[in-house]
């Protein structure tokens, strides 16, 4: 086989064999098929397409290319969740704990944040001494103990999708739907889910803008995982505006820990609920969505809910005080009310832009191993729909310097649109596919 | 600028500004581009295609990659032709002393075959002694001398256009009309011609398998001559069947030099004196192509023609008696007839299928570099439309080995199509498009 002929049948509009793509990862782990040839092929494979065929036999290609986690000698059915990611997206540090408190036993692996989107270990690490690098077998040790554990993705899990997704990130082939689906399939059943809840975010501050363009996505996900024997619920949920009202890894934090004790905003809520229920019901642990909801609500009220928190927290070292004294997390320099120049209803918080500026005030990263400030932030302080008067502060900026809150403050003028007459706030759920 | 903005620009189906392509030249000159970027880039041109602004501008960066050859202070205006390539397509070495010998002074600069197609250098090169190994300065003296002279293309010529077409060979991404106008273009212009005569091939044993498709390419090459101030002239040329009957460089040589004798088969002739009057035209040496073509025919008849093809040769150090005794060229040991199965006519000779065999018999090479054998291919005795017996001979195989000969004649069988009824034999010359 070789490279050049492959590149000219996707380029021409054909399928491929199994046999084709697994030779393709193979010479691509081998050297055999250079970088050059590959990104052609990329290139081929976003303008051509690939079908539900190709891209299962992709996605199972990408997970073998490396090991594959078995936590069945801890966990009997292992139910994961996955974010295509978003701004103010804490939910994985609220369902946890609380899918774990209401006796499903939850494994993770996680990855950073990149560009605009926050990533749920850079999160965690906000928490003063909180562990991420677990090894295989101290996760494992973890979750038997306390029923929930969260590490660091390893490089030894498909390692094919971690190659092709540095040379896609490099030439632009990024936005092709078999491509985005596989990579995060592979590396989720790689990790060892049995199921998976895919949180899959539609809007500007999403991959996906339209609810169309995120429901193939979410469909495509399903289908792989069902075609390699897993079960999977997509949850298409909003990221038109930022999701609750922390966007920050300290200030998120707290958000989560706010919403845990029961004092959380109600969209964020609602999606923690939506999720978390989901996963109860793929364990086994609910059976059905409502009977999950109610039995998450109980946790939040009765206290389960934040003494599985403090629980966790304390098995991967992390300062337990944090959940009863916020003040303990890391704090910016500056912190100062962005008000409003003008009364009337919130029409739009740009997801996207509201990202953009959290990572100038340096929440987030460019490029790959940049640092990170835990501390700052933005804390909206209204959202969609909801009425402001001129004067009063809209947001609350935490920043390291008079100049980035300067800057904050031009850019959240652009990002925080007001109108005179109210706009309908957008559903935090859109739809729930159950496969 | 970012490598990685303009593939997703151009993943995009945005035109480039003249900045931009001037940027990726130059990025992938210094190194500052990879390979991997530029080969997503060559398959997003591909697939969203280059206004013919982009392909001018293309042009004019890979021409101005290196070295612009000025002959001005040897030949007043420079008339250069090219063929798109194919099988029997020896018109140069028919042409440039025939044109030369008419008054026109010619300098060009030709590259090798590679393929199923022949090259201007491998068949020179048949002819013992024959130097094709010129400096600039040998090559400006021997047409100041001779008013003829022909060079190997040197890799200071549009490196540019040499390093991306390496490129595309092993990324499929050849087939691309901007970038086979832009490459073909870049080329020439580089070697200094003031006005070119394009020999576009038509057909199965040429890239453009349709008129339609070698007209677009025709047009798109005018226009990119005609941007950057040149004059160009395509004629569209049938290769649905080789051009006249001999494949292969010794015998190829032979057959130009019965050419020039008064004594080629027709529709080479006819294919000659085309792209040569269109050539006298385009230099002021004829005033119309009637008239280019009686003065090339004079031309033969009065043995002037043979009279410049001797000079030439000489010119370059080869061994002019081969004009006169052909028996000196490169003689293959194993010669044998191809004998008609059934009689019928001749329905179809497939061009492409009769350079492969030529490539098996060891006249060709599949890759740049290999070793080609200058006596062996194949003379047909007949034509697409013309009646043939059972038993008679419809070709000569020229081999190196029984078992080469074998395989030849076996694939001769499916290449060469005899039919019950008389197939109207497809014209020599579609076209002429004059800028």
């Amino acid at each position: 086989m070789r490279m050049v002929d492959l590149i000219a049948a996707k380029r021409d509009g054909n399928e491929h064999t199994a046999r084709e793509i697994n030779w393709i990862i193979q010479a691509m782990l081998s050297g055999e098929a250079p970088d050059y040839q590959l990104s052609a092929w990329l290139m081929a494979v976003l303008w051509r397409g690939m079908t539900e065929r190709e891209t299962i036999i992709l996605t199972d290609a990408m997970i073998h290319s490396g090991q594959v986690l078995d936590l069945h000698d801890i966990v009997p059915f292992v139910v994961d969740k996955h974010s295509t990611g978003g701004v103010g997206d804490k939910t994985s540090l609220v369902v946890l704990p609380l899918v774990a408190a209401a006796g499903l036993p939850i494994v993770k692996m996680s990855g950073r944040g990149l560009g605009f989107t926050g990533g749920t270990l850079d999160k965690l690490e906000a928490i003063p001494g909180f562990q991420v690098s677990l090894s295989i077998e101290a996760l494992k040790a973890t979750v038997r103990e306390h029923g929930i554990a969260l590490a660091g993705q390893t490089a030894e899990l498909a390692p094919a999708d971690g190659k092709l997704y540095a040379l896609r990130d490099v030439t632009a082939t990024v936005p092709s739907l078999p491509l985005i689906a596989s990579s995060i399939m592979s590396k989720k059943i790689a990790s060892g889910a049995d199921a998976i809840v895919l949180d899959v975010k539609v809007g500007r501050g999403a991959f996906m803008e339209t609810l169309e363009d995120a429901r193939a996505l979410a469909l495509l996900m399903m289908r792989i995982g069902q075609g390699l024997g897993k079960r999977v619920t997509a949850v298409l949920a909003d990221m038109s505006q930022p999701l609750g009202c922390a966007v920050g890894n300290a200030l998120e934090v707290q958000e989560a820990i706010l919403t845990l004790r029961g004092g959380g905003p109600p969209d964020f809520v609602e999606h923690c609920l939506t999720v978390g229920a989901e996963m109860l019901l793929l364990g086994g642990a609910a059976q059905s969505p409502e009977a999950g909801r109610s039995a998450l609500q109980s946790m939040i009220q009765d206290g389960r809910a934040t003494a599985k928190l403090r629980e966790w927290i304390r098995a991967q070292q992390g300062d337990v005080r944090v959940v009863d004294d916020m003040a303990l997390l890391p704090q910016a320099s500056v912190v100062s009310d962005y008000i409003a120049p003008v009364g009337g209803y919130i029409s739009s918080i740009d997801a996207r832009e509201i990202g953009v500026i959290a990572g100038i005030l340096g929440a987030g990263r460019e490029q790959k191993g940049d640092a990170i400030d835990p501390a700052v932030g933005i804390v909206l302080h209204n959202k969609v729909g909801q009425a402001v008067q001129a004067g009063k502060p809209l947001a609350t900026i935490h920043a390291r310097s008079e100049t980035a809150l300067h800057e904050a403050e031009a850019r959240l003028r652009e990002a925080i649109q007001i109108a005179a007459t109210q706009t309908q706030p957008p559903p935090t759920v859109y739809e729930v596919l159950r496969g």
